[in-house]
């Protein structure tokens, strides 16, 4: 990898406890740009789409299946966590779907090369959001667009309010930004096109939700979380920063668990969705 | 109007300001709804629904389009908002919709009335939401569904953050719940209808969010939150209960109109639904 002089350019969480991105299918995560990408594949069957961050791979995939004749490329700076995505590509027999490593702010494509240009839950992890938006408008093409997907972590909405989840949710937003990425990332997608370069009409905006309600959803969602906080990226971060202790953290992890097994438990947060015309 | 011995039963912000509402449609507030109900009019065409707290009628009248052979009928306990409800079916040529009078806690008609009952935006204002939802289910037909979309108000995600914009935020939620209503309705729609007597397995929840970003939603939804903030019941409940001064709220009324003529402007919030099979 060319080192950029980027800093947050990576994954601050960590692939380790992301089960719950198996979850992410065009369809819960990319439903804002469907329509779209249906219409300018009817035009141009061989469409070529990027998908920036595309970690595990189940987006690219699902998305794959909606250019039968199209190409996906799906860009990610971790080798470890894209060689799950080409095995998951294989097993689902996504055969127009590959992979290679790369960084957003230095992409290893020429200016104009994509169709669409896909990110989901990425920016909100970057140092400087407004470079890595402009190097996604350059790799695409005229008359192409710029897909984005980002949550607003301030957003989460859960039930039952257990106190340690409370805890957990104010721990989340402190480590998140003071790992250098944004917590109201989706809100700030209109603003940072523009400083890109994007004109407000080329810009349209929706804003989307996850929603989990339903036992296997809880409990991979729960688990995942419970995991990250007792021995992952988040709970490490809680006590480097004096935010917790290890018995606070083992709580909320206790926390996690309770909360996939209540019966009226859901988890939701909206997400701020633009399509940018180049 | 029958003396229910409820509290807060009626529509706290008042219905001067509510020009956003007319913004309000089945497609924009009610899409988790309408694939279930295109089904049971295609079963059965003359179905009757049932639309609580109804207000100006714009959500009454565009289900009333899903379903030509069938009823609507809008209740809402302001006598005054369902006789501009009555006028916008008129204009619109709502033939199949009429409004009356009615409270939630103690509707006007007999057990299992209707196939589908609809509600927005309504319990969230209650102080028993869980006897509302109880009185939901009871006019319901066996067979029929209850149909809720209550918004979480602590999502608020919007875009510039203006300082004043931040303090109204906090105004809104304390003076929400200072006068009776939820500010976390929406996660909790899974837990109220169990308590209304619904089984887990007849609930299924999703989650939908508004979006304002285009100049038309942003002016109408700038403007009417400066007027309520200025001289509605918003502003004037923020006085009695000491959190803002007369030239707080004007700060607050001026963010907002500063914010509806921002060019990366934006406003959006999640909202819980759920349809409950009885």
């Amino acid at each position: 990898m060319a080192e950029t002089g980027k800093q947050h350019n990576t994954y601050l969480p960590g692939h380790k406890d992301v089960k719950h991105h198996e979850l992410r299918t065009a369809e819960n995560c990319a439903a804002y740009l469907l329509p779209t990408l249906q219409m300018m594949a009817k035009e141009n069957p061989s469409l070529a789409l990027l998908d920036v961050g595309a970690g595990s791979g189940t987006i690219s995939t699902s998305l794959a299946r909606y250019l039968p004749h199209g190409q996906v490329t799906g860009v990610d700076l971790s080798e470890d966590i894209l060689r799950s995505a080409a095995q998951h590509a294989e097993e689902v027999g996504a055969k127009n779907c590959h992979f290679q490593t790369g960084s957003v702010y230095q992409l290893p494509f020429p200016d104009g090369t994509f169709d669409v240009v896909h990110t989901h839950q990425m920016l909100c992890h970057l140092d400087s959001p407004v470079e890595a938006l402009t190097e996604l408008l350059r790799v695409t093409k005229r008359g192409g667009i710029v897909s984005i997907r980002e949550t607003d972590m301030r957003t989460w909405s859960f039930w039952p309010m257990l106190p340690a989840l409370e805890r957990f949710f104010k721990i989340q937003l402190a480590t998140h930004e003071a790992a250098g990425g944004t917590n109201a990332a989706g809100p700030q997608l209109i603003s940072w096109a523009l400083k890109a370069g994007a004109k407000r009409e080329q810009v349209t905006m929706t804003q989307g939700s996850w929603c989990y309600s339903e036992p296997v959803e809880k409990q991979i969602w729960g688990t995942s979380w419970a995991q990250r906080v007792r021995a992952g990226e988040v709970g490490k971060k809680a006590l480097d920063m004096g935010l917790a202790k290890k018995a606070d953290l083992e709580e909320m992890a206790q926390a996690w668990e309770e909360w996939a097994q209540a019966e009226d438990a859901c988890f939701a947060c909206l997400h701020g969705e633009i399509l940018i015309r180049k």
